[in-house]
């Protein structure tokens, strides 16, 4: 039953990165850790859920925000290291900044430029 | 000059994943890892190069295979340890495998199953 998970390769820390893309435009909204017991979870019930390494533990994607995640596929790479899923991003907000897009920092003329707006204040997002 | 590679959060090995998509149909095509030269070599010479932690030194992508990227966009997300290149994959493969992407496994009913075909074979990219 668990074989999948067997043919994952964790690393040190028995994780592997996941990157959440958005099933309907491609765009990536975020990577985050998995564990053995995060990627079971989201396999069985079609919900994000990752690993926490600053707080040690399963973090359910929306738990505290409401911006759950529903996962319609996933797919690993050629190295068996990196997890990657498709999702439907509930609220559309994915970074805990308040963007759609945790990806929002972006390289020009060597400066990292901020390229899209808070759509909902972080203080609004986790009461 | 070098502040934009200050503000990179990198790990304990001096790296950072970094993640490949396709410029034009937002598929992504590979993750790999930079160390600070690699991610300053990226934007200076707008080819993707990384460091390969097998080797231990710097890989120019391509410099085998032919398979180059152009990168048009490199992006960093909010906290500041995961890069995102915007690229054209010279030769549409950009996974060792000798497929277009690296993400060619997908879970279905508990098995992963490969789902892309191999383009070219590796003996025909690495001779």
């Amino acid at each position: 039953m668990s074989e999948w998970l067997d043919a994952v390769k964790w690393d040190a820390q028995g994780l592997v990165p996941a990157i959440a893309q958005d099933a309907a435009t491609g765009e990536i909204l975020m990577v985050a850790w998995m564990n053995r017991e995060a990627l079971e979870e989201t396999a069985r019930t079609g919900r994000g859920v990752y690993f926490s390494r600053s707080r040690g533990k399963l973090w359910r994607k929306g738990e505290e925000s409401g911006h759950f995640q529903n996962v319609s596929e996933i797919r690993l790479d050629c190295d068996s290291d990196v997890v990657l899923l498709k999702i439907e991003q509930v609220g559309g907000i994915a970074c805990h900044t308040g963007r759609r897009s945790c990806f929002f920092q972006k390289l020009e003329n060597g400066r990292w430029v901020t390229t899209a707006p808070v759509l909902k204040h972080p203080d609004e997002i986790y009461k």
